[in-house]
């Protein structure tokens, strides 16, 4: 395993492993040990072809911290202006010695196949709407955190289905953790095909969906992508998928709220609950900067 | 003292506290202490939400020098993009375990609001025309050491008064250092309410302020914020303001003249005089990274 | 030498003290010593006026591999959005205690202009159509290693000559080392005043110039930059000028392929040959680092 693509290439005994780094660079940091030396002497590339702030600036920490040399590449500033294919360009940065490449693309599947192509390990950071796998591990290991368990929990997830590459890989992620998955959104934004997918229940009804659910997670609405119309307006959506205090009450009484932000507030939840009590959204930001110290070192380990 | 939004903030045994972490940086560097570990395993994330060379380098290089790990976020490529407010951008980063954010935002009151709400010490890099204290700090340390005093000195500032976050922080703390500030430039660009503000004279005449002067600064025209026309042409206010070899002529034997860049040529200053012997503005360049040291240093030893 | 600003201030035994430098570096890093230390202390800033990826990216990664911090200033988020001089851009980052200034500018002489008035080491990484001189060096080096000797080699240069600071530069240092060199392309793409250039033929015609050579370089169409049209299409270029098999077996049997990149596929070279067993274009990527590592070192020798 030289690259970290897809959540699919992960059995339960590998994600515990990055589990178990996860929490040992966690309690590490918070004992005062801010600064490591696993990556001295390594390199580590990030182009990024779409913006981000958490995927990101997480990575390049993350890296710092582990002592790598990091280097950012925006799709803004690079040959990718000159009309340079993804494949020279990432040829182009093994040549340099990259030791990781962790990369974002609008194009799914774009990681799977500069990967094969490189001995540099490369990192999928989200390509297109195939898959987020890094998100989709913090995640879970957020869930972790908080619920003691994966195994056996009720999970419900919100939103543009269809379009997510979060939502593909906790998907499948969870299910093979052990989860009981339902899925919830507008007709128009649930995938067609439901037999590819690991989920156990389909709802267009909120109310229906939320019940006695331990996690609820709620998915960003992607106005910045949205080229054709899934809904009429985003009063509707709010309305009808929106998380607000009556909705919360429907969840068991320890539930947790998560978002892979940024939160359109008073769309996918009402601002005043972005940071409330069931809501781990910030946990999920701070522990995707362990997270993504673990990863860097469970490819390492490979 | 968690942040440093406001020159206001700031006593005079404060500023000297500054002062001196300055000069003992300074001296460190030019004795060839060019890397130092006083922010190892520390973060300084900076997001930057307005175009700068002088002050987003010089805090970036500053803490790499005094060895943290930096970190830079733009506005063009990050999730305000994609509607993310500054609130939850700033919580974001804190949520990394940011040690520092310097932040630049073009709005007023921007670094004091989210500085409320983190953990992470937030350094006002810039806030709308607000305050721009650390350029403040570093103009003060620059006529401090050029001028062996700033008490008793009389200090013009001429120019964009009304917008000018830089004037607004300077005349508080020259003031509170004990100088007497005249302000200068065209009616339009004069602040109304002037009893807000510790100023002893006010002018719309260039010549008649600069008679006898120690120190003459110059503000930016910020063309490219200009929406509303306050002076009829440039070449007007290049003519009523600009300074020029007779102006120099106006002001005391050895006093020096100041801007925080970057100057427009010609217009502010006569293009010849801008690194004339009486021009500090690289030392305020200079200044400025050894000042941003020291500010690092002062809030950590807070 | 405090800064190296084009290959003519090069001698033999300057370039063949870069290339002894170089084949360190690269055995160092190839047994595994990729952290150094040679740079410890320095500050390396990057202005880039002009989008690039495999120049940037290794000009920051040598220096962050030697121990420099290294600082990106782009021409989209800096003062010069703001209307700064190029000049005071500079003399900005020299007040800023910088080492070495690696400057890429859309103006022919940029870095020279800028160079007289600093202390800083200035790299000229692209001067507009002027020059490209560790492109050059970087090439002539990976000739050095893949034939052994660069004099006596008979090298074509193929495409647009006359807007190329790739070719500017190569035709000196190659000339300089002993090579016999061709250069070809359309009409409207070769220089006029031929006397100036250490040229030795001339030719339009591909198929005669690439018979019996030991290199051909194959420069890109700069598409982003053609304001004028200097020939009628695209796909009459690559008919008339691009690399094909036939054109390949026209060549010494151990000829080499190069290209500065990034490759318009199909138009300079065939899309299948670009990385074929005669392009040696990703060791030229690999051994810019290298060579940039080794031209940083060469700098501070002197």
């Amino acid at each position: 395993m030289k690259d970290f693509i897809s959540v699919r290439q992960l059995d339960e005994k590998n994600f515990f492993q990055i589990y178990e780094l996860f929490k040992d660079y966690k309690n590490k940091y918070k004992s005062g040990e801010t600064k490591l030396s696993d990556l001295k002497g390594y390199s580590v590339l990030l182009p990024f072809f779409e913006s981000s702030t958490r995927t990101r600036t997480s990575f390049e920490l993350a890296g710092k911290i582990l002592g790598a040399d990091t280097i950012n590449i925006s799709g803004s500033s690079s040959s990718v202006k000159k009309g340079e294919t993804l494949y020279d360009t990432i040829k182009t940065l093994e040549a340099m010695q990259s030791d990781f490449i962790v990369l974002r693309h609008y194009m799914s599947g774009a990681a799977h196949i500069v990967a094969k192509h490189v001995r540099s390990r490369v990192i999928n950071a989200g390509d297109g709407s195939h898959e987020h796998p890094s998100q989709a591990v913090l995640d879970a290991i957020t869930i972790l955190e908080k619920k003691g368990k994966i195994d056996g929990l009720k999970i419900a997830i919100i939103g543009d289905i269809l379009h997510s590459r979060v939502a593909r890989s906790q998907i499948h992620l969870f299910h093979m953790l052990g989860a009981q998955i339902t899925i919830c959104g507008p007709m128009t934004m649930l995938p067609r095909h439901l037999e590819q997918f690991n989920i156990d229940f389909v709802s267009t009804d909120i109310n229906e969906t939320l019940k006695g659910k331990d996690v609820a997670i709620f998915l960003r609405i992607q106005l910045e992508r949205q080229k054709k119309v899934f809904f009429s307006t985003l009063n509707e959506y709010s309305i009808r998928y929106g998380l607000n205090q009556d909705r919360i009450n429907l969840l068991k009484d320890d539930a947790i709220i998560m978002h892979p932000g940024p939160v359109n507030r008073g769309i996918e939840i009402q601002s005043e609950l972005v940071y409330g009590n069931r809501s781990v959204i910030l946990d999920q930001v701070e522990n995707g900067l362990f997270t993504r110290m673990a990863i860097y070192r469970f490819l390492l380990n490979q």
